[in-house]
C-alpha cells in the first residue's frame, strides 16, 4: 500500500508531449532543461514516497491537538520533522522568485512536485500549499518593504502562511463579513474578529505564521466594496525582520472533520491584533483573488493527486487479492483463485481511473505552463493568451479534477470490496480526504457559476474564443494524416458539444441567468471533457509516434490502451451533460421553497 | 437536523399509486387495509423520529466497545433501550408468520417501517435487519423443530440473528471457505473457524444471538458444492427452548470502519462450537441465498433510506443558510442575504435527490408487493411472475438504489458547503454510513454480474420477458389519452434502450462473457432507470388525476414538479450508459496485469 509517485508519466508529459525544452529561451526555463527536471522529479519521488507518505496514515489516525490553555496546536507525530526536511531540502522554494531566495523554476516543475506531495499526504501537503497562496498575494499586493520582510522567509519555508476569509455566518458571500480593522497611530491596523476553517492556522513547525486576513476598515462601504486585506503575523517582525512581539490572535478551536485530520483546521480569534494593510484600502478582494486562484489550482491538483494515490493502492490490492475465476477460464490454475484483476468490472474501474488521472495530469501540467507563459512569454499576445487561459480554465480545473478525483477514490474503495470500508486499508482515508476538495476554495457549484457568469463573458468572450481557436488550430493541423485519427475525431466532436452548450447558454442564459446557473456544472463537465480530449489527443499522438519509431517501452502501448478507455468509457458522458443542461431552469425553479 | 419519516409519500404509494386495498382478498392483506397501514406508519414515524434518531449521531461518535477479557460487546449508549422499545412495541414482528407470533402483515408494510428505521439510524437498524435475514433462512430451510425453537424468539426480537459467510481470505468467492464442521454423536456438529465482518455478531441487547454459519463438513467436496449451513447459537437452547449452555464461540475483534460505527462488526471465532445443520448437507448456499436475497433487498432499502435522511438534513440546511442573492434579484431583501435555496445549482442537487428517492421508494414498495404476491397471489401464474420479478430485480434494486443513495448523500454534503465536511452536521455521517451499502451483501459489481450472467438467462429469459411484457402492457393501456404523455413517452424510450442493451448482450456476451461483464454495471443502470421510469409514470398519473379531481393538496403538484426533474435531469444518463456498455470488453481487457 505504498505511494508511488508518477515520475514516468511526468517525464512523458515534459519531454514527449509538451517538449518543454523548446521554451529554454524563456525566463526560468533555461535552468529547467528536461534532464535537470527529471533529476528533480526522481528526488521528489524519493522524498514524497519515503519521508512524507509514511506519516499519512498515522497522521489521519492521530489528528491535531489543541492545548486549550496555551492555544498551541500540535500536529501529528512526524509532521514537524517532515516539514523540516521539506524546507531544508529546498522543496518550498522551487518556483519562488530568485530575488527572494527562490529557485525560480517554472511552475510546471512545482506542479509535478506538488502532485507528489499531495498524493503522498494531502493533509501534510496543505501546510506548504497555503504558504504558496500567501506568497502569491504578497507578490501581487505587497509593498517592497513587505516583500523584503516576508517573502524570503515564506519561500524558504521558515515561516508559513494562511488565508482567512470565512466567518461563521459567511463563506461564499464575503460581502457579509464582519471582522473589523481600526487604524492605529503607527499606520498599522487593529484587527478584531473570528475566522473559521483556517487551514494550517496554528501548528508547531515554523517560527512564525503569516495570516492574510480579510476585514472591514471602520467606516468602509457595506458589502464586497468595503473589504481590505491585512497581513497579521503571529509574531510581529522586529526591525531585523525576525519574529518579535506575540500578536493578539490565537487558535480557539480545531474543527472535527471527516478527513484531512493531519491538517489543523482552526477557529482563529483576532483581538485587536496588529495588522498591516496589503494593497489599497477596500481593494482586498482583488489581491485575495491572486491567492484564491493559486489555491483553486492547488485544490484541483489535490483532487487529482489523491485520486492517483488511491488508484495505486487499489491496483496493488487487485493484483494481490485472489477471489473467483476469470469468466473465460482460470488464469492462474495453480492458485486457489485468480486475482480479481481478471474481472472486467474491476479492470473497468481501474482503467477509467487511469484515463481520468492521466488526462487530468496532462491538463494540470498544460495549465501550469500557461501560468509560466503568462509571465515569461516574450510576445505580449502570448502572455495575454496564457493569462486568458488561466483565468478561463482555473474553475474547470478545480471542479472537474476534484469531481473526478472523488470518482476515482470511490472506485478504488469499490475495488477493495469490504476491506475498503475498514480503516486497515488506505481507501477510506483517501475518500475522506479528497471529499473536501469539491468544497473548499469555492464549492464546485461556485466554480461553475464563476465559469458561466464571469469567465465566459469576460472581455467580450475573448478567453473562450482564444481557447476554441487553439483547439480548432490543433485539429486543423493534425487532422490530415493523423496517426491517431480517432482522438482527433473525438476532440472535434467533444468541442462541438462544448460549442453547442456555449450557444445554448448565450441564447438562454442572457435573458434568464437561472438557465445558465442550472446547467452550469453540466457545462463545466463538458468543458472538462473537452480539455481532457485535447490532452489525450496530444498524448496519443506522441505515444503512437514512439511506437512507430520502434520503442518497445511498454509505457507507450499502455498509454494508448488507457486512452482508448477514455474515448470509449469517459467521453460518452458529454451527451448526457448537454441534454441535462438544455433542460434549463424551469423545472429546477418550480418547486416552492416550503415544499423542499 | 431532525429526521423526518416519509409518511405522506408512503400514503400516496399505498393508497393512490398501488391501491393496495384492491388486494384485500389475499393472505395478510385483509388486516392491512390502508387506514390500518396509515395508522401503523404514523406510529412508525413517531417511534423512529423520537426514539431511534436521537441515538444516531451519538452512536456514530461513541461506537461499539469490545471487552478483551470477556469478549462482550457494548453497543453505544441508548442502543439497548431503543432495541428494547423496538421489540416490545412489536416492530420486529410486523411481517412475521402468525404461527410463530408474528403479525403477518404484508412485506410492503414492513418495508415502509424498515426505511424509516434505517433512515433514522442505519447502524441501529442493522441489528433487527440481520435478524430478518435469519428468519428467512430458517423459514426456508429449518426443520419444524428448529422453527419452533428459534422463530418465535427471533420474530419477537428476544433473540437476534447474524450471517456468517466471509473469512479473511474469501468473501465473494465462497468456494474458498475453510470453516470446518465435524459431525458429533448427538447429530449436531462441531464448528471451527474464523469469520470476519459479522454485523451484529456480538452485542448486549438480546438474551441469545443465533449465528447462521457456512462451513464445510469434513470430507465434503471442494468448492461451492461442499458448503453447508449451520445454526450456531451463542447459548444452546435447553429442552424448554431457553438459552442454556454457553457455546464455544466469541467475538475476537471489532472492525474499525469508515461508517456505521454503532453497528458491531465482529471477527467471530468458533472453536468446536455446537452447530445444527440447516437443510441438507452441502446445500447450505441454497438456503443462505434466501437470507442473502432478503439482505440484498434490505441493503438497497438502506441506501435509499440514508439518502432520504441526508436529503432532509440538506433541505433544512439550505432553507436556513443565508448566503448571496438570487441571480434574478434579491428574494428576501429584508434579510442580509437570501437563503441558498435561491441558487439553481443548490436546487438542482436537492431536486435530483428527490427524483431519485421518490422514484426509488416507489420501486422498493413495488418490489415488496412482488415479495407478497409470490406467496399470497391466488393464481399460480401470478405467484410465478412475482417470484420471477423478485429474482430479476433484486440485484437491480440493491445496486441502483445504493449507488443513487451515495449520490444523494454526496449532493447533501455539497449543499452544506464547508459545514458538510465537519462532524457538526450530519452530512458526513450519512455519507460514511451509506458507503458500505455499495459493498456488502455482494458488491454492486457482483450484483451486475448476477443480473447479466444469472438472472437474465435463467429459465430461457422468462423473468426478463415477463418484465418487458409488464412494461409493454402498461404502455399499451396508458398511451392513448394519457394525461401524462411525457412520462409514457419517457418510459417507452427508456425501455427501448434497455431492449437495445439486452440485444447487445445477447449478441456479444454469449461468445465472450467478458463483453457482458465489462458493461454489466452500465446495463444495470439502464435497468434501474427503466424501473424508475415505470414508477414515475404511475406516480405522475395518479398525482395528475388528483389535481384534475380538484385536490389542492400541494403534495400532488410537488410530485409532478419532482417528476419533471426526473425526466429532464436523470433520464439523460441512459444513453451514456448504453454507449459505454457497447464499448465492450476489448479496451478493458487489453492492458497487461503488470502494467496496472
Amino acid at each position: 500500500m505504498a505511494y508511488k509517485a508518477p515520475v514516468r508519466d511526468y517525464q512523458f508529459l515534459i519531454a514527449d508531449v509538451f517538449k518543454t525544452d523548446q521554451y529554454n529561451n524563456l525566463k526560468g526555463f533555461g535552468d529547467a532543461d528536461s534532464a535537470t527536471v527529471f533529476a528533480i522529479l526522481e528526488e521528489a519521488a524519493k522524498f514524497t514516497e519515503e519521508v512524507v507518505h509514511p506519516i499519512n496514515i498515522t497522521g489521519d489516525k492521530e489528528g491535531c491537538t489543541l492545548n486549550p490553555v496555551t492555544h498551541e496546536v500540535t500536529a501529528p507525530k512526524g509532521y514537524r520533522e517532515a516539514y523540516k526536511a521539506l524546507s531544508e531540502a529546498g522543496w518550498t522554494a522551487l518556483s519562488g522568485d530568485p530575488a527572494y531566495g527562490g529557485q525560480g523554476l517554472p511552475h510546471f516543475v512545482n506542479t509535478a512536485f506538488s502532485e507528489m506531495l499531495s498524493g503522498a499526504s494531502s493533509a501534510f501537503g496543505m501546510y506548504p500549499g497555503l504558504t504558496e497562496g500567501a506568497i502569491s498575494a504578497l507578490t501581487a499586493g505587497g509593498t517592497q518593504a513587505q516583500k523584503d520582510v516576508y517573502l524570503p522567509k515564506l519561500i524558504s519555508g521558515e515561516w508559513s502562511g494562511t488565508m482567512n476569509l470565512t466567518e461563521p455566518h459567511c463563506g461564499t458571500d464575503l460581502g457579509l463579513l464582519r471582522s473589523k480593522a481600526v487604524p492605529a497611530a503607527d499606520g498599522s491596523y487593529r484587527i478584531s474578529g473570528q475566522k473559521i476553517w483556517i487551514s494550517a492556522g496554528e501548528h508547531d513547525f515554523t517560527s512564525n505564521i503569516c495570516h492574510l486576513v480579510l476585514a472591514r476598515i471602520e467606516g468602509a462601504p457595506e458589502g464586497v466594496k468595503g473589504i481590505s486585506l491585512f497581513m497579521v503575523p503571529k509574531f510581529i517582525p522586529d526591525a531585523d525582520g525576525n519574529p518579535g512581539e506575540r500578536n493578539s490572535l490565537h487558535c480557539a478551536g480545531l474543527e472535527h472533520k471527516m478527513g484531512i485530520h493531519g491538517n489543523s483546521t482552526c477557529v482563529m480569534v483576532y483581538e485587536e491584533a496588529k495588522g498591516f494593510l496589503l494593497g489599497a484600502p477596500n481593494e482586498g478582494l482583488k489581491i485575495m483573488f491572486y491567492m484564491m486562484n493559486a489555491a483553486r489550482y492547488g485544490v484541483g491538483l489535490q483532487g487529482l493527486a489523491i485520486g492517483h494515490a488511491s488508484y495505486v493502492a487499489a491496483a496493488e490490492f487487485a493484483k494481490d487479492r485472489l477471489q473467483g475465476r476469470a469468466l473465460t477460464g482460470p488464469k492462474s490454475p495453480e492458485k486457489p483463485a485468480d486475482s480479481i484483476l481478471v474481472h472486467p468490472d474491476v479492470r473497468r474501474m481501474l482503467l477509467e481511473s487511469r484515463a481520468l488521472i492521466e488526462g487530468g495530469r496532462a491538463f494540470l501540467t498544460w495549465v501550469a505552463l500557461q501560468a509560466d507563459f503568462q509571465h515569461a512569454a516574450e510576445d505580449e499576445k502570448d502572455r495575454e493568451k496564457a493569462s486568458d487561459f488561466m483565468s478561463l480554465l482555473t474553475p474547470v480545473l478545480k471542479a472537474y479534477l476534484t469531481e473526478k478525483g472523488l470518482k476515482v477514490t470511490q472506485d478504488a474503495m469499490q475495488v477493495h470490496g469490504g476491506s475498503g470500508f475498514t480503516e486497515h486499508f488506505p481507501a477510506s482515508q483517501y475518500m475522506r480526504d479528497v471529499r473536501i476538495t469539491l468544497i473548499y476554495e469555492g464549492t464546485n457549484g461556485v466554480q461553475a457559476l464563476d465559469l458561466v457568469g464571469r469567465k465566459l463573458p469576460s472581455k467580450g468572450g475573448r478567453a473562450m474564443q482564444s481557447f476554441l481557436g487553439e483547439i480548432d488550430a490543433y485539429i486543423a493541423a493534425e487532422e490530415a494524416g493523423s496517426a491517431v485519427p480517432q482522438y482527433i475525431k473525438a476532440l472535434k466532436e467533444t468541442k462541438a458539444k462544448l460549442m453547442d452548450g456555449t450557444m445554448w447558454l448565450m441564447q438562454n442564459g442572457m435573458g434568464n441567468p437561472d438557465n445558465a446557473a442550472a446547467g452550469s456544472l453540466d457545462y463545466l463537465n463538458i468543458f472538462g471533457l473537452t480539455c481532457l480530449s485535447y490532452m489525450w489527443a496530444m498524448m496519443a499522438k506522441e505515444a503512437q509516434a514512439k511506437i512507430a519509431e520502434g520503442s518497445t517501452d511498454p509505457f507507450y502501448a499502455s498509454k494508448l490502451k488507457v486512452g482508448r478507455v477514455f474515448l470509449e468509457r469517459i467521453l460518452p458522458e458529454a451527451d448526457a451533460h448537454l441534454a441535462k443542461m438544455k433542460g434549463g431552469a424551469e423545472a429546477i425553479m418550480a418547486l416552492e421553497d416550503e415544499l423542499f
